[in-house]
């Protein structure tokens, strides 16, 4: 069996390779990004590079700060010279179904502000049509639970709550609010569901991120596959 | 000169009309709609009509708290019967410009989910094109200020963060985001300018409401002018 975990690891190794002296960096969150923040603060380390991050969550900040690396925002730097993130798919067009881990809204605004965006990942993330494996995250605003979810059901009857582990009722994200999976088995043009979900009134933001990747970086045990965008 | 405030309080009386027993009812944010917050509190007292109310702001909610008419929420009534609302641009599509009062998601989360959208307003309100005399508020997430400015300034220069008063620093909404207004001279396509707009990561919502109004009621010193959609 694969050890997937050696398999991030190694896309997280390569994509911080991208990373240069003086950048501004956006961090996404996850655990291959864990995996690049270890990387990269071991690249600091061993060639005394500069850098600041850009994080995505909670998550990324906490890690940044216990590896030293200095943290800024994106209201002080708008563009971003790079930003690494993972995904929950990928499809062949380098679109991505992300918010695994319900930090879609600030990864895509982070990974929209970046000159170039690496994604990282192990093999089992990719798809030939996104919605294959995984559910569509839609962050919501808790008012609007319910009218939202009776609009997606025109569209998926496969909806659920994100519910919370270690604190009762649902997850709450970063940004104060809920969290719906919709299930879509096959999503045939991510750019207008993209659409049409973010204009429902209450949707704060959706996991689809279309024509935003620039390269995609596929983890094996001991190598990547390294995709670029045309 | 013509008293502005009698006009609108002629719009909410008449509005408050087609508010019948048992209904759950959707109520707006504003001037005007502390108007029809008094007229309906008027209504139930001297009717005994039994009605429950979901207000769009911390503001409607205290005035409706007021009154004593009993609130609820859109989770427990995701349908509501009716709502009436304020505006500060109405076209003659019935398309509007809202969020003068910052209140602009909820609003349209509440409207949207009503079978009937009553919007009052004075005559001052009435434009050929929307934009004509109002900028577009835009609701924004605090982290994206500055990459939401950078990319709707590609569609506009007139871009102002909008300035708390009796509060340092910006205003910061009911669900803790930032308003930017916008200032278009005229939108010719509100429907794609809305979809445009909210498909910016970090746009929370913005103030364009198209294809959601059923009857606008424009207040006039001594009567109304009640106009249906065809």
């Amino acid at each position: 069996m694969v050890n997937k975990e050696k398999c991030k690891l190694t896309a997280a190794r390569a994509a911080v390779e991208y990373i240069k002296d003086n950048q501004i960096v956006g961090i996404g969150s996850g655990s291959t990004i864990a995996h690049a923040i270890h990387c990269l603060g071991e690249k600091i380390q061993s060639t005394g590079i500069k850098i600041m991050a850009v994080p995505t969550s909670y998550q990324s900040a906490m890690l940044l700060t216990e590896y030293n690396i200095p943290i800024t925002t994106l209201n002080e730097h708008p563009v971003l010279d790079i930003a690494i993130d993972g995904t929950d798919e990928v499809d062949p067009n380098f679109n991505l179904i992300k918010g695994g881990g319900a930090a879609l809204t600030q990864e895509k605004i982070i990974d929209s502000a970046a000159k170039k965006l690496i994604i990282i990942a192990d093999e089992s993330k990719k798809v030939k049509f996104l919605g294959e494996k995984t559910a569509l995250p839609i962050e919501v605003i808790p008012m609007a639970l319910k009218t939202v979810t009776n609009k997606i059901k025109e569209l998926t009857t496969e909806i659920k709550l994100r519910m919370a582990v270690k604190k009762l009722g649902p997850v709450v994200t970063d940004n104060g609010n809920f969290i719906i999976d919709a299930r879509f088995s096959k999503i045939k043009d991510p750019e207008s569901l993209e659409k049409e979900l973010n204009v429902i009134p209450g949707v704060v933001e959706n996991g689809l991120f279309v024509n935003m990747t620039d390269i995609v970086i596929i983890g094996q045990e001991d190598k990547v596959e390294i995709l670029e965008k045309k």
